[in-house]
């Protein structure tokens, strides 16, 4: 895929410097620039890189002045930092996003309801009864189970499995691996000491505008639904028990996992690797620092959060501080009491 | 997949009160009901949704005697909660389990046998010699390797994979995304700082009645078996390294990791992404909380542990009731430190 | 897979000392051997285990000279242990690594080239443009992207997926259910709450003789490449954020996350469920213990470090001694005081 620099400022509204026919084909940082790519210039700092630089173009603002030669063509344009990513948008698209149509072989049920602009990719599995919206782009060996919906814009890429009954938003992007809708962990004890299934027949409700990255796990609710709001960003590699609730826009890191019935409230981040016990209520806002361990209910709203189990920042590092002189401490205690008993 | 009323009463040994004929095709909570769904009243505390339930139906026991006038038709069963289990379980059976033949194209190598009543859904690849039993669903996208054995009644669900080798029992259930067999992580250091690959040419043996959560991670053993129990329970992103052995019923929450070679007793239960190293002992019956590490062998059966380096519970919570009053405890040193130089 | 004692012997250059046509199938510890397979003995620890085994044969050192009457043949060779690693090595090979061909279906896209010797198994797909290197094996339902680049002599197992544009060394073995080149995980805050995807548009370079285990995680990078040096070998479930950089001959245990743009230097050793915070720099063969959480760059190579924060390994443990002892200490100083204001 290769795009001349008059084309790229025609879509970014700008001028070209240079040679309007000249190629190019990928994006580098303007330190690392190749023949064939395109850099840019947003703050003052790189500036020295321009002279030297190998890319073919770089963006600039319009009132850039350069204070010697050039080897590079200029593409000018108001903001070098927001074209960049109209530009980085429009690359993504055409790289990935206009794939359209059936490989072959797909397996697609009969029953199964597919919108305008799709892609199916080759060995993907469309179940009985799944409704997918228009631009909707399944990569190859994804599954998509019985009773699925899925909004417009979608795009599941390459071996995502989707069980049965869940339903997914529409714009919403889930990455390789992940896994939507499994059974929730649920076992009753017998008297002989095994457990017994219990059956998990809810599913899975996913917002609009959601993205799931790779290997994540979303288990589908015992009853009713596991519920994923609107805007929410999961990481690699995260937890979703059964029944869990996560409010609107709210981000959590790699290797994090929630347990059971668990309900999150909107615009909460959550660190990498960090756990919360099931049946809890966390307020909106609040944010989580990594490997922190979260073993009740927080009430209160917009608060920094760290530790396992887990306190208000502030207090978590004045103990840390401590923790660090413990050795010490502990001298000191023994001085204390050898220096009483002298007195004594 | 619908049932009338008729045959769930059918089903449940149970009367209907209503319309024999109306159809449910679902379950859900009572305060959450809606037309085509069924319900159940087990708990008095929720005896007055039952006045405004929209749910088509609701499961109650042969004694319940309605106050006031009911929308919803009712089956009068011995224990509404125990036949709502046997629902659950049938329409498990029927949403999922009643899958059969082989979807096209899917790859079975001539040499494999497989037994009665089996499913193996699109894409699906089965190795040379590999033996499945009866019963057995293997849905799309999962890779049974050459040899690999299978119980009766053991369900594979989409994108397992197993490699060459690895034993199966019966009536287990192995979750989307999981992988069997993959090689234990061995590497011999060479003089010159790199790793040379120790072949990993053991197999995996898991028992019967094992119930194995999505993205899990099970390795063959370098020589010998990794080995999991009758009964064994794991959930979602959990890793099972080489030579590990778990012993019967033992259960273990996401994303905890097993190193290599430790074996765990029966009847363990484990929290959620808790470490243990590699080469321990663990007792039967022991407890571990969740983000508990496990350093050093616990020859002790029966105990509730946590903390990393873990500890036993009450002791846990003991220090660290104290840690969030270290630095008060810093003070307070600093005080008799202050108030015993006055005196000096 | 069958081998006569006269060929491992011919294999290993040592000599037969018993019948020559026996065959055996599998290696097995020399206390746990039965017909069928060949053991090793090593240490003299094991030698009473000789008299008793059931393997068809045990490799012994030229010198060994039994004290009783054999039931086992025997192969006399220079160090039985180097030869148990050879003759593992042309296991691994002959029942696994000796696939050839292609399985159908597969999708080889027409623009993709393949070396010789090449296996690519039934549902794998190969996109636009890809360049496969030699006696590259690609499982079932491996992924490999448009513009993708694998070196000779590399492994792909089942259900790997490799993003478009990924570069992947020679030597390299990728473990099924791996994700390499998904995207980083970028979202800047909009004014109403929600968060803009930032497009990821760098790739993934991975060296040479690289082992990635099962359902690992490696982003793609915003802008440049995330890097994987020569000899680094990853366990399974690892998370590698976007633009980090792993330096040469680092192994990583199972469960560890790095953050965004970290960069680990060569010859670290890193436990299993460590976490890595974004921006740090990790010099030259540091040790991290297990759970440990990094939260700041460490710029002294060669120490061995522990805990979250991390401390060097004796300071951890010496905090932790006195964090056992902690209500203990709280009594001391209680006790203090109140002595103290008895003096008063």
């Amino acid at each position: 895929m290769e795009f001349s620099l008059g084309e790229i400022a025609h879509l970014l509204g700008g001028e070209v410097e240079g040679d309007h026919q000249a190629k190019v084909n990928t994006v580098a940082r303007i330190q690392e620039g190749k023949p064939g790519s395109i850099s840019f210039l947003a703050n003052e700092k790189y500036e020295p890189y321009i002279y030297s630089t190998d890319s073919t173009a770089v963006l600039v603002s319009r009132s850039f002045a350069p204070r010697k030669g050039l080897k590079t063509s200029l593409i000018r344009v108001d903001d070098p930092y927001v074209s960049l990513s109209v530009l980085l948008q429009a690359y993504e698209r055409m790289t990935r996003l206009d794939k359209q149509g059936r490989e072959a072989p797909c397996f697609v049920a009969e029953s199964a309801k597919l919108g305008e602009g799709h892609y199916v990719g080759a060995f993907a599995y469309i179940g009985e009864g799944a409704v997918i919206g228009n631009q909707v782009k399944i990569y190859p060996q994804a599954y998509i189970g019985d009773g699925v919906i899925i909004g417009d814009h979608t795009v599941i890429y390459p071996g995502v499995k989707i069980y049965h009954g869940s339903k997914i938003g529409s714009h919403c992007t889930i990455h390789a691996g992940s896994v939507i809708g499994s059974d929730g962990f649920g076992f009753a004890p017998s008297e002989d000491g095994s457990y017994k299934t219990v059956p998990q027949v809810g599913h899975v409700e996913i917002g609009n505008h959601v993205d799931i990255g790779a290997n994540t796990t979303v288990d589908r609710a015992t009853l009713g639904a596991t519920r994923i709001g609107d805007g929410v960003k999961l990481d690699n590699l995260v937890q979703i028990a059964h029944n869990v609730e996560l409010g609107k826009n709210t981000v959590i890191a790699a290797q994090t996992g929630i347990s059971g019935s668990t309900k999150i409230g909107a615009q909460c981040s959550i660190g990498g690797q960090v756990g919360f016990a099931g049946h809890l209520e966390i307020a909106d806002g609040n944010q989580f620092g990594a490997q922190s361990g979260i073993g009740s209910s927080i009430k209160t709203p917009g608060q920094k959060l760290m530790g396992s189990p887990v306190l208000p920042l502030k207090d978590f590092y004045k103990s840390y501080v401590v923790y660090r002189k413990l050795p010490d401490l502990m001298r000191r205690i023994e001085k204390l009491e050898a220096d009483l008993l002298g007195k004594a």
